[in-house]
């Protein structure tokens, strides 16, 4: 996939699109780049517990795709380790929407689920040689065959509770 | 609740049962107590970013109930946090199995279904108060019940790989 660098998030990224993209997939709301920095400050301090990474496209310095894992200490399984994948997204004009012709929504839309399996494949194969013993994630019931051409299966139901 | 105490695990927890519990739950496998103040050692560091409470039967000294917690830090609402619920079980004594008598099982089955509530409780508060916006959890469908009535509701689909 030449021009698209996949790396770690950078402070960088506040000024190459990172919020915009993230607004695409959840409630972002006010984030300054004060704000920005000091989450970036938080993650840090996590270290390898806590990655996120997206993908630049690097003749437009912007960031297209993204994804975060976080590494969960069990008990478990001889005091394993699970990862939990968060906060998949690719940009929409990736995914081809609001693009009137046929051919130009489909030559796009299998790059961004090309891209989208990059982010994937590269947080799952991280949290493999962080030593855990599986990767969990919650999605759209609509999104289950995508990840299950990445390796993924059906497990359970997820359930939520907000303040 | 008369003579069960709710507090955070503890490294004496290894001598109460505590793994024993986790078995009823999932796969424990082979854990030493080096490997127990190991394991502690690191979700200390983590400070309260994890954070795993215990009923403890004080007249037996018993591990009788458990569940953690951990934040994640988020981009998404305001740079905001998400609470992610792992690994409540309640001793299957408490539940009522293996008992003959139906008046016994019911007993027993009230005592732990308020044993679990409390743990749920006591850590969906615990996010609550550390800043999170919402909690989630991963549960087997027959499960969600009774987490309905804790007040979470329905959201996504689970999915996992195992390597």
């Amino acid at each position: 996939m030449e021009g698209l660098e996949l790396r770690r998030l950078e402070r960088g990224d506040f000024d190459k699109g990172f919020l915009q993209l993230m607004q695409q997939l959840t409630v972002v709301g006010d984030v300054s780049r004060e704000m920005f920095d000091a989450k970036m400050q938080q993650l840090e301090k996590l270290g390898d517990y806590h990655r996120i990474v997206v993908i630049e496209d690097v003749k437009s310095g912007r960031v297209v795709a993204t994804g975060s894992i976080f590494i969960e200490h069990k008990f478990a399984r001889s005091c394993g380790k699970v990862g939990h994948l968060e906060d998949v997204v690719v940009d929409e004009r990736m995914r081809g929407c609001h693009l009137g012709q046929r051919y130009l929504y489909f030559a796009l839309s299998i790059f961004a689920q090309q891209s989208q399996r990059r982010v994937i494949e590269a947080l799952t194969s991280f949290a493999k040689d962080a030593g855990c013993y599986k990767v969990i994630l919650d999605c759209k019931p609509e999104n289950a065959a995508f990840y299950e051409k990445c390796g993924y299966s059906k497990k359970e139901i997820q359930m939520a509770k907000y303040f």
